[in-house]
């Protein structure tokens, strides 16, 4: 068994059984010997792909990071209106967030004793920050509400997204995910609504 | 100096150590060891006070769960439409929240491998439901859309609150908190606004 399922490991399974551990116990609390076993594959295998656990941690958060900052470049984040722009990357934040749920939960869990956490941190404030920029420029075209502070708005927004991974399960087999039924299209929905109109019933 | 932090240590002062510690280190990380160090106490003298850790586990997310409880007894929450009552509830949750932000952060992080997590788990989701049923209600009296499924915007409304723990810190002498300035009545207004009334800007 052992052997067999060295020969089919591949950097990016190390990497999805690594996040899960990480997730599980935590980044410091994670051993190479842990990794080991979760794999089933012994430690020098493991060091036959990456350097160490640091690695698997960035490359963990770099696979979450580069999908969030690839929203950016994306022809609707760059093209309209801020509040259009705004509105295309909030729903395409929580599409990215369900499609790589571990590696983005990992991403923010980090909280920053190595250098790769540190990294991972400033990448993120800097997310943060060109999504601060647009809601700051949707403002001042007027189509958002000046009454709440951007960066003040921004942290409630992203609290509202990143809380997703709290709860969020992809869909079984059964098309039902196990958080009580709702789809990938009824959260995405959902956070665009709540986040651009709020519960109010439009009037 | 044992001796006299000894003649000053009550029941009061422990707890509070206590939840910095379970924070900290999570609750399954804290020994009565690294406790009576935080404290400055022996372990005998912390055992005058209470059973053991999880005591003092059940005591803080008590005092968390006494205050959100005690929020749906006050006149506001009982007087009024579902959505005025809705709308009460939710600031006086960030109030709560911010006023007794280490045993809310506590309650927050709590996962259920002993008998007092799931106590309190369990007491969270019936907290949770109570709000749930206003929003139900606000929804069929007409006054919230219809077009979000009740538990989905529960869980995405109490994600934008209970995020506030990651950020907020009191304010400090200077009147500002450490938070970029954000007051509490600041904090306060901006969740009603953006649970209420969403970003868009109202035409």
């Amino acid at each position: 068994m052992t052997t067999a399922k060295r020969d089919t490991y591949t950097p990016e399974t190390l990497l999805s059984v690594a996040v899960q551990v990480f997730i599980e116990r935590g980044y410091d609390g994670t051993s190479m010997e842990h990794l080991s076993k979760a794999a089933g594959i012994s430690k020098s295998s493991i060091y036959h792909h990456v350097s160490g656990k640091e690695e698997l941690l960035r490359r963990a958060v770099s696979r979450a990071l580069d999908e969030l900052f690839g929203i950016l470049d994306e022809e609707h984040a760059r093209e309209g209106s801020a509040a259009e722009r705004l509105e295309y990357v909030v729903r395409r934040m929580v599409e990215v967030l369900m499609a790589e749920l571990p590696y983005v939960t990992l991403l923010l869990r980090v909280r920053g004793n190595t250098g790769t956490e540190r990294w991972a941190l400033e990448r993120r404030r800097a997310f943060d920050h060109r999504v601060a920029a647009l809601l700051k420029d949707a403002a001042a075209e007027g189509d958002v509400r000046a009454d709440v502070e951007v960066r003040l708005a921004t942290r409630l927004v992203f609290g509202m997204i990143n809380s997703i991974v709290e709860w969020y399960r992809p869909e079984g087999p059964d098309g039902r995910s196990g958080a009580g039924g709702a789809g990938e299209r009824e959260v995405v929905d959902a956070v665009a609504r709540l986040v651009f109109g709020g519960l109010r019933k439009a009037s």
